[in-house]
């Protein structure tokens, strides 16, 4: 395969493994109102592209504490079909420009963000304006500035904003997270990541600026920026990077690939590796005194591997990772707990990453203070 | 094994792999002197320690046109060891005073030197104005002008230099280099590389500034700069590194591990990873369009293996390295053939990691003229 769609990648390399599909044959129906009474929460998905359709829809329908409510889609054709897919009312069905109606909808607890990058706080802002929950896809959004906007927005409405950090509420990364931690093989020192495909249709908004932000390392490059701080414990204070591009004409507004480098104030660096160009990077390794550790694919959807030096298993329960992170913000608000993925968590890693651009176009190191 | 000394740990890692000592258990002599009349190289090993002891004088009794002839050391109970050992005549055994006294030995053809680091002018202009041909160990020297005086002292003896650099007659590397340069994945894109290990001793010499020049960038690291320009087939024209310290006891002088990036003029970028901190950096991976292929362990004296995406086999001999190494550069002499890595390889390596050093130190990109 020399190119494909992102999702598709994402979802091929899955199904190879698990030998199983994730899209379910058969239509799923919404599950039906007096389930609120059993605390589960209304989701409206803003935004139906292949990530809603292919990956958030299907595993609402795994969740304990969800149930898809509502949508929000600029196409009235994608509307159609998902209504008659999940048996959507008429009255939880909205476009962006009638979006801000949920104020008074008691059906939609939560509004899961999906759009692309660049949309992230025009959706959240009105999501939070009309007295919802949010839960936003990574990246947060394509500068800081927005960001803070958006927690701003969020903390007025006196809801809770969390970002779709899915790895965080996976077990095989949690199980890394957990090794570093306990110190099982000594002090972590040096981290590798990458992650990066052979993206496909040159025409789509992943390689447009305005709408991306940026190349792979937003959207891609950000799973090894989590995977370190994960293993880290902490947020990089220093990165530096260099981007490279040989295909000027299709990544004539974004990266093509990038290196980079994060280092942390415990004295871990992380060297990474991201790419619209080639398929292949999908791991995470971690280098401790008296071993290695790492996860080989790192970041599917699932079929998550790992190991260890030691030959001891690096194993964990096979999640649905979606799910998962819906249900854990489920339980945030039902409990009132605060979340582990919040908007300050995309906030710094939107730094991060601008402060990446920053190193690759000025070629110098750049702190984060 | 959470430390142990730099060759114990490759060596280690080699037997554990071939299953055999690489250290002949019984005494070889020194091949007789008729040999010559076959076109049988002397060559003098210049300085004793564990490389000398226990590869290449081991590699020279596998070569087919070079023979141990001589020795140069500081140590008179070395002297005697290596004497009773090999069966070397008194007057082929020099000290670092005495060297220059090789000007009127035939016996000697060639001089290995395998002194540290920073010792390498010193002895390759000694051993050139004795009119010998040199084999200097990688890194060539410690700075690019003593490079230079190296190249130099050579060229006016009208003599061959060539650097240490075994990977570069490793059949596994060169099919690294044949997929690379026949393209048969595609164009390589990126490459990630990484060679380290957890130093032992604390006093020894490649902990030593004055001797070494820098840490495990100038020891190991060096092989990733050399694996990635088999596969870009160039020299980076722009780096940047990082440099992490956790025991400031230990690496007071050199750096702990150093983070860099290789950026190429085919557009090709290279991620690296040293360290003197941590075990199990040895790989090298090359991604193409098309595929990926790649070495793990990449840099062992022997046990070598190959993988590529697409299943084919990626294999080459198990050859000594060491041997092979020699036996070129003896062909080389014997029918005036200009060497594949001669002095100016060795220069431009110890330019790289001099800007490798400089933009870790400045925190920005260097570009190298």
């Amino acid at each position: 395969m020399s190119s494909t769609s992102r999702r598709d990648f994402v979802r091929m390399a899955a199904i190879s493994v698990a030998g199983a599909p994730l899209i379910p044959s058969i239509a799923h129906r919404a599950t039906p109102t007096t389930a609120r009474q059993e605390k589960k929460l209304g989701f409206a998905l803003v935004g139906l592209g292949s990530l809603s359709t292919n990956q958030i829809a299907p595993a609402l329908q795994k969740t304990k504490h969800c149930r898809l409510a509502g949508i929000v889609t600029g196409t009235p054709a994608k509307a159609a079909k998902w209504k008659a897919q999940y048996g959507i009312p008429d009255k939880n069905i909205y476009n962006y420009e009638t979006m801000s109606r949920m104020a008074d909808n008691p059906d939609i607890d939560v509004v899961y963000v999906v759009t692309p990058n660049s949309l992230h706080a025009r959706d959240t802002i009105k999501a939070a304006k009309a007295g919802k929950h949010v839960l936003c896809e990574k990246p947060m959004e394509v500068s800081a500035a927005r960001c803070q906007e958006m927690i701003g927005a969020v903390k007025a409405a006196n809801r809770q904003l969390a970002i779709g950090y899915r790895c965080r509420f996976e077990p095989h990364h949690l199980e890394m997270l957990r090794i570093a931690k306990e110190k099982e093989m000594g002090d972590v020192r040096l981290i590798e990541s990458g992650f990066g495909f052979s993206i496909g249709d040159p025409t789509q908004w992943r390689l447009k600026q305005a709408l991306a932000g940026g190349g792979p390392l937003m959207d891609v490059g950000i799973y090894s920026i989590q995977s370190a701080e994960m293993i880290a414990g902490q947020y990089p204070i220093a990165v530096s990077a260099m981007t490279t591009k040989t295909d000027p004409v299709k990544f004539k507004e974004v990266e093509e690939s990038m290196t980079f480098e994060l280092k942390f104030a415990n004295g871990i660096s992380a060297s990474c590796t991201t790419t619209y160009k080639v398929n292949g990077f999908n791991r995470t390794t971690a280098y401790a005194e008296r071993g290695t550790f790492g996860l080989t694919p790192a970041f599917n959807y699932d079929g998550i591997k790992g190991w260890r030096s030691d030959r001891k298993e690096l194993a964990g329960a096979e999640v649905d990772q979606f799910a998962t992170e819906m249900d854990d913000f489920a339980d945030c608000i039902i409990n009132n707990r605060p979340t582990s993925v919040p908007g300050e968590m995309g906030l710094r890693d939107v730094r991060t990453m601008m402060a990446l651009y920053e190193a690759a176009r000025m070629g110098r190191t750049v702190r984060i203070a």
